[in-house]
């Protein structure tokens, strides 16, 4: 990041006055009686609805529009374990991305616990609260128990963003860029360079979406995850084959797919050369890739690229998805977002690539066209259809797999980006 | 509260949408480079501040100015324990008048606690999210203890209302009406119905602006608390006294004060005339007071009367106090809301009381004039100067007390409610 852009960061979250977010009124209040409808003693007519039935909760409370963003800061971006309090400029920023793309008011909570189950206690105690909760920048491997026991234990929708929102980000551009380049992903031979929440999310989430669990080489900071190492947590374990190759070279020699969640440039020239024809290289270390974008096209030219930057064709960026999900998920009320609502956001967001750009989304990114192809796989974040497309997906997924408690169309139908004011 | 109240109070939480707050984003979120600074890469800088000095929260996000109301629901407003997510209503509405009178944002934190361990772990490990929290609707004697162990273990101010924030205003009230009946608080006997939260905190805070230990009588249920009883609690006993007297009629003989924080219609008349001389009678309990104030009037006519209610004079309203007392406390960093700022405070609403009323307040109370005397011992809750007085007075004490972290003037200087926007 330039010094420039260091500034201008601490600028804009300092002035003109601190931080991202404010809470504000929805309903008048300039008179007596305004306020008594608000407060006493006309809330308790709420209060006592709410107690004979909680779904009431939805109807008179803001918690049907309300998220929140949760983290323990121990895996805060790319800069490690800093803490809860560190984390909150990075919550607040979620939240601001929630409302601006979907109008989904974010409270961030940043929870100072001193072990997983402190954690998910205090997660859990407060989640009445709230419509949904999305877990934010929690460490692996602990993140897999702490999203696994919520799920079990409340019953509005987890999701933990780092892991399920990039798998469904990567998915949707994936199955794009292997049918531009004429494979399949039953057949594709897939190699994960990296093994913490995201990289296992996505394998899993591509697997759902049809590759094949052994077509998948998964490697972590000592190499290939082979049924020979007896080193590996549960959630690596799962992706353990049998097979003689150890080190990146071995598994990249012939592989269709490259799919980096690991560290900058640890995927060099030579083993990108050995790759297959047609090669789709996702290098979303960030900020800097596993292969810069320049020297992997000046190495081979029949591959499809990817990275997590935003000055690169082809961004994976979350944003073109959890607000979205949680959209359609607070549209009918969901209890759950499960593996068919996953599925059908990656659908949803593969499908709109191909579609014709608008020219605002064309000028918004500087005018060059943008149409399907290698250099356009998946949608542009400021792209508003994105709103309508994906939500309108999940929340459909939602009804059809049972778990929504509230017909569609939604709660809060929303047309376009300018309903949500 | 009429049918016609009751409709329009659910309409006013139901329409247009649910509940009575949004979250809303401050910062630019236009375009690209918007959101390169709002979050990834441009939110890492503020994150690095904060991880380098916790102290840079305050001025790279919203911690500073956002406070918590947070409820366990086991003692929502007069209806009981109906559960922390039929608090919500409530918890909402505190959040409107924090914002409405002292433009500070509240997320509203609904807990669902077994015990007060659990709720105390809870609060403390979310406690880095805000600048101040405001404990709300919970039932004595748990929350004397949840408030004494999480103002232990948290750096920001930590304040049940129910308690500090009806003293507060109760004690502005009293002492104005002391003096208007030629009384002093030194040598007032004081009779207290009711020895709930608030009971207890009104009488202490009474103490600490003059009032003689020895001349208050507080009740409960089994009438008076006497050193002679074997079942007091230990917030109780600190009032147990060395007296023949059992009964709410023995209590009120002679006595210059009777406060009611108990039930609807627990002073009777009989009662009443045995009071001394141009007696003060704070009957607050909500809806219905200790003794109708026509009654009590026609009763005697020397007395001066305040309640709970907007509907006659002298309404002891928490929103003269709470909303100031934070936005005071904030402003300044302070660690802790401690009793020289609860006096401050108590002192500055007193003292506005005495000030000519400006015309708008007038008329936003139906024009009828309003000068100190009987019936107006206290502010209205719409007079804007509360926000300049009591705030400022509330500051003042946090730095002359050494609790403040920051200097006066303020963080927000606020000159009038339209600073707010």
């Amino acid at each position: 990041m330039s010094e420039d852009l260091k500034q201008a960061a601490l600028d804009y979250h300092a002035n003109p006055r601190p931080g991202k977010i404010s809470v504000e009124i929805t309903k008048p209040t300039q008179t007596s009686r305004d306020l008594s409808l608000a407060y006493s003693p006309g809330v308790a007519e709420p209060v006592r609805e709410i107690a004979k039935d909680p779904e009431n909760a939805y109807r008179y409370t803001a918690k049907g529009n309300l998220v929140a963003v949760i983290s323990d800061g121990s895996a805060i971006l790319g800069l490690g374990n800093l803490g809860p309090l560190a984390s909150k400029p990075v919550m607040e920023g979620k939240g601001v991305l929630f409302k601006r793309f979907a109008g989904i008011d974010v409270f961030d909570i940043e929870v100072d616990s001193e072990s997983p189950q402190a954690f998910i206690d205090t997660v859990a105690r407060i989640a009445d609260t709230f419509g949904g909760i999305n877990l934010e920048d929690i460490k692996a491997p602990e993140c897999f128990e702490i999203e696994r026991v919520l799920i079990e234990q409340c019953n509005i929708p987890i999701f933990h963003d780092d892991q399920h929102g990039t798998a469904i980000v990567t998915a949707a551009g994936m199955l794009n860029a292997l049918e531009l380049q004429g494979k399949s992903i039953e057949e594709a031979t897939i190699v994960c360079l990296g093994a913490g929440a995201a990289a296992v999310a996505c394998m899993k989430l591509l697997i759902s979406c049809g590759a094949k669990q052994e077509n998948i080489m998964m490697l972590d900071r000592k190499g290939v995850i082979h049924s020979g190492r007896d080193d590996l947590n549960q959630y690596k374990a799962m992706f353990a084959i049998d097979t003689d190759k150890r080190t990146l070279a071995d598994a990249c020699d012939g592989a269709d797919v490259f799919v980096g969640l690991s560290g900058p440039n640890l995927l060099s020239p030579e083993i990108l050369k050995t790759m297959a024809p047609n090669p789709v290289i996702f290098a979303c270390s960030n900020p800097d890739p596993e292969i810069k974008p320049e020297l992997a096209l000046e190495t081979r030219d029949d591959l499809i690229m990817a990275t997590g930057r935003s000055d690169y064709p082809n961004q994976v960026n979350n944003v073109l998805g959890f607000p979205f999900i949680f959209r359609g998920a607070l549209d009918v009320r969901a209890t759950a977002i499960n593996e068919e609502m996953k599925v059908a956001a990656v659908n949803a967001i593969k499908d709109l690539a191909k579609e014709p750009v608008p020219q605002d989304v064309v000028e918004a990114y500087g005018g060059d066209a943008l149409s399907y192809g290698k250099d356009y796989i998946i949608p542009k974040p400021l792209d508003g259809r994105l709103l309508t497309k994906v939500s309108a997906a999940v929340a459909q997924a939602a009804v059809d797999s049972g778990v929504a408690r509230f017909p569609y169309p939604a709660h809060y139908p929303l047309n376009s980006v300018d309903d949500i004011k």
